[in-house]
């Protein structure tokens, strides 16, 4: 590896590796959106899928099969499923309920596109079952489908969990294996599975894909706290307008006294936020060194995932796959 | 067949006839439904799925798999499976959008449970796929999959076609076709499937659920504007205050005169609806013979579903398709 790979990312690093099978999967993502009856459908996700994302979950994909020595052009199918998936749950998730719009944040034209958001995710959902079906794996559509599964209640899990205090760590994973790590392990596993791997092996893959969904996500969470605005694009504190109970918080709640926990009550269970509250709530973390232990949480998930990365044969790709994982976490760092 | 029978609805008689195989399936959905994680999914569910509807879809599946011989419980699995998506598309049909609310008729509650209509319904969906994997036939997924394809595209052509007077025939019937018949002949065909028929029963049972489907919505929508409230349960003008393009208007629109066109534009396209118009636009389908037109369509739609099971074997269920068909469309005779 030349000096000039050193500055680059894992993930472009992955991209240049895949970038003949990327192409063949931004091709079929293309072929598989546009509707005959509905010119609609691509209008909406156009932005989404086109807009050139990273790709990480389709990567996975890719990079497991090419690990686990798979030719033939399944691995393509598969990473298109796993983001018209990912592309569909967002669609899902942009829906939204009567708390955002009481908060004054929906505009009409947010409104206007709930219901095409559902249905188009409901296509790319359906577009996505077809091409996995298309690989002629039942073992594979059976790995999707709990996924899939697994996505949905984590959602709904997550719609209920959110603004009570109650919400424990446990909670709080069981969100996050279905909002992020479910389809990251499912993403790598079938890439193992349609290479025919060693059961050994695809175990791995899953492992390696559940804890790197893990680490990614609290991660997530962790930068909408202390990130640099201009470097991630997100808004710090997002989460906490939102009234989200994520890592850091479930965490400064279980360390409040009564007076913060009448802090945590009004801003997050009763949603009354003032100025000052969103430096009040990170003053308190810092006071408990919350952001700190979330850091420590995800270097834990971290290095689980590159554990994980140990039954696996000695490929160029697992090195790029123990990379991407410490670069999720650098993010923070 | 006693005189008793006689009385007895076609669907009635085949609710006994499937009595405990329907009772498996209720029972296959209510432990599906459940969430060990998420205990708000059997709660928004529990009304639509356990309410005792007529359950017609899965019992489609039952028919067609007996009438095929079919010896094994896969017909249940796939039975509760179609009863899943239908219950999925229902809670992602109710997601509301800005012009519900815009026209004062959404209801707080109604908006605050958007997310968990769309969640829960994906949910559903999840749940449907884990079901057909589990009977282990890649046709039936195929065919699964590619009705949920045609079931999303079909919504959102729906969702594009509302409020535009340029909507065809042609275009009506390609939404009736992914909102409701799609699933009716995937209910039946699957049914074959599973019972290994020959192609040429599974293509007969695809036929009769598709044409009994569009025969099936034709009807409802005609009861829209024809239906007597006490015996369907339907307001009369629904349709029209909903602004949307069901046969009897499109026929009505491409019969019209300038100054019907004019009235069809203010109620239709721009939404401006006054008192007496439910009642013009009833006469005004009156004066071009538009309902009896649509009726006339859905009969022919009716004995296609007939004509397709001539191919299929002589067995009691094959009488019982027959009177399901014709009991269809009796509903507005």
């Amino acid at each position: 590896m030349g000096l000039d790979h050193a500055a680059i990312k894992p993930h472009e690093q992955m991209a240049e590796r895949f970038d003949g099978k990327l192409t063949a999967v931004n091709a079929l993502i293309a072929e598989r959106m546009a509707s005959r009856h509905a010119p609609r459908i691509p209008q909406v996700t156009a932005h989404l899928v086109e807009a050139g994302g990273k790709r990480l979950r389709p990567m996975l994909t890719l990079a497991a099969a090419d690990l686990s020595g798979y030719v033939g052009d399944h691995d393509v199918r598969l990473a298109a499923t796993v983001e018209f998936i990912h592309t569909a749950t967002l669609l899902h998730d942009d829906v939204v309920d009567e708390s955002a719009q009481r908060r004054g944040r929906a505009t009409a034209n947010l409104l206007w596109d709930n219901k095409s958001s559902v249905l188009v995710g409901d296509y790319l959902f359906s577009r996505a079952f077809q091409l996995m079906v298309e690989t002629g794996s039942l073992r594979v559509l059976d790995i999707l489908a709990n996924a899939s599964a697994t996505i949905a209640e984590g959602e709904v899990l997550q719609l209920t969990a959110a603004r009570d205090l109650a919400t424990t760590e446990d909670i709080y994973l069981q969100v996050v294996r279905g909002k992020t790590a479910a389809l990251f392990s499912a993403a790598t596993e079938v890439g193992g599975v349609i290479a025919a791997a060693p059961e050994v092996q695809t175990r791995a893959l899953f492992d390696y894909g559940d804890a790197l969904g893990i680490g990614f996500q609290i991660v997530d969470d962790l930068l909408d706290f202390r990130g640099d605005t201009a470097a991630t694009g997100k808004n710090i504190g997002d989460d906490f307008r939102e009234r989200k109970l994520t890592l850091p918080i479930i965490k400064a709640v279980a360390a409040a006294d009564a007076t913060e926990r009448a802090f945590w009550q009004r801003t997050i269970e009763k949603g009354d936020q003032r100025d000052g509250d969103l430096e009040q709530a990170i003053a308190l973390m810092h006071a408990h060194r919350t952001l700190d232990a979330t850091q420590a949480d995800a270097l834990a998930w971290i290095a689980r995932a590159k554990d994980a990365l140990a039954p696996l044969p000695d490929h160029p790709v697992r090195q790029m796959l123990a990379d991407l994982a410490d670069y999720v976490v650098a993010r923070v760092s």
